[in-house]
């Protein structure tokens, strides 16, 4: 009975319902699009009412906000960090790597974010500065007042990394894998030597 | 009266509405994603009844294929006319060009189609090839048995250079440069030196 106990156990802890029905927000998100996702779907599939799902978020978009909130938290504070490195060529390199292990260690969610017209709009409500910080990566890759072929750059570069880092074909790739790939195709891109990683 | 006119022939000529049918579609789904759209919006944005929606689309899926249709069809002929091209190098530099040519007249519609699960789906169910001309382009790149790099590599190309080309944020960037630029990365990618473009 061991596992049904931490069934219940789970079921009755607020804040593990809440992991789960973000975990199950995402997946289905994934499946069906933001738009194509309902509250009861949500509810069916974590087998709880729709009361239950009420209790944690008034509205799909606040759950599609939570869903989104901790990976957009570390691409801002990567962006900070970036900003303070003062040697342009290492700068390159940690926002770099740093946006490439964000994008594994999220890869559903970065994807669904690349692509998703519903998410896209929730996170331009819940985060104001999502604009500043795509334009914060672009000047961190390509410089300040980048020309058209900088701006394509980096552009091809955030999306590029992003959609194959979540790419449903490649999702049996293991995170190490990816990561070293990434990592070379972003440098080719930026005109970057590869680094022998230790 | 003269443009009164023209509006009523215009609705009268069965072909001229299917074709303001499938822009208007194209439309709605760029802003509501597949899912998010009904048949209802699409009838509305035209200023008709579903009624006359469904007498060219039985649902909207069909809708979707049709809107993908001439994409996809230029996109295998590419690949079927890139076989052909025996000298590797002037091989890649076809398909890369066809690529580029293609997300470029078609910015929206690649930018939809490479992003929405729902067109995504639909297209899986009308185009039955276009998993085997994903991995035609793919071989077409990187060549036959590519390593995970040159996969890795192909996947950047064809996800960076669509949602690029149909970045609403550069929507205002001409043909003309989007085309060049897009070109360039491309090349950069795939270890082709740039071309004098006459």
């Amino acid at each position: 009975m061991a596992a049904g106990t931490a069934e219940i156990r789970e079921d009755t802890a607020p804040e593990k319902t809440r992991t789960r029905l973000l975990t199950t927000a995402l997946r289905l998100f994934t499946e069906h699009g933001v738009e194509g996702t309902s509250l009861q779907m949500i509810a069916d599939a974590l087998g709880v009412t729709k009361a239950a799902v009420y209790y944690h978020f008034k509205t799909k978009d606040e759950i599609a906000e939570a869903v989104a909130e901790p990976g957009m938290r570390e691409l801002a504070a990567l962006v900070q960090e970036g900003l303070k490195v003062r040697r342009r060529g290492a700068q390159i390199d940690f926002v770099l790597e740093g946006f490439v292990d964000l994008v594994v260690r999220h890869r559903s969610l970065v994807a669904l974010f690349s692509s998703d017209p519903g998410i896209a709009r929730a996170l331009e409500r819940g985060f104001h500065t999502s604009v500043d910080m795509k334009e914060g990566l672009i000047t961190l890759f390509v410089g300040e007042d980048p020309d058209v072929s900088g701006v394509i750059t980096a552009h091809v570069l955030l999306t590029g990394l992003a959609l194959t880092g979540g790419a449903p074909t490649l999702a049996d790739l293991d995170d190490e894998t990816l990561r070293a790939s990434l990592l070379e195709v972003g440098r080719k891109l930026l005109g970057r030597r590869a680094r022998r990683i230790c």
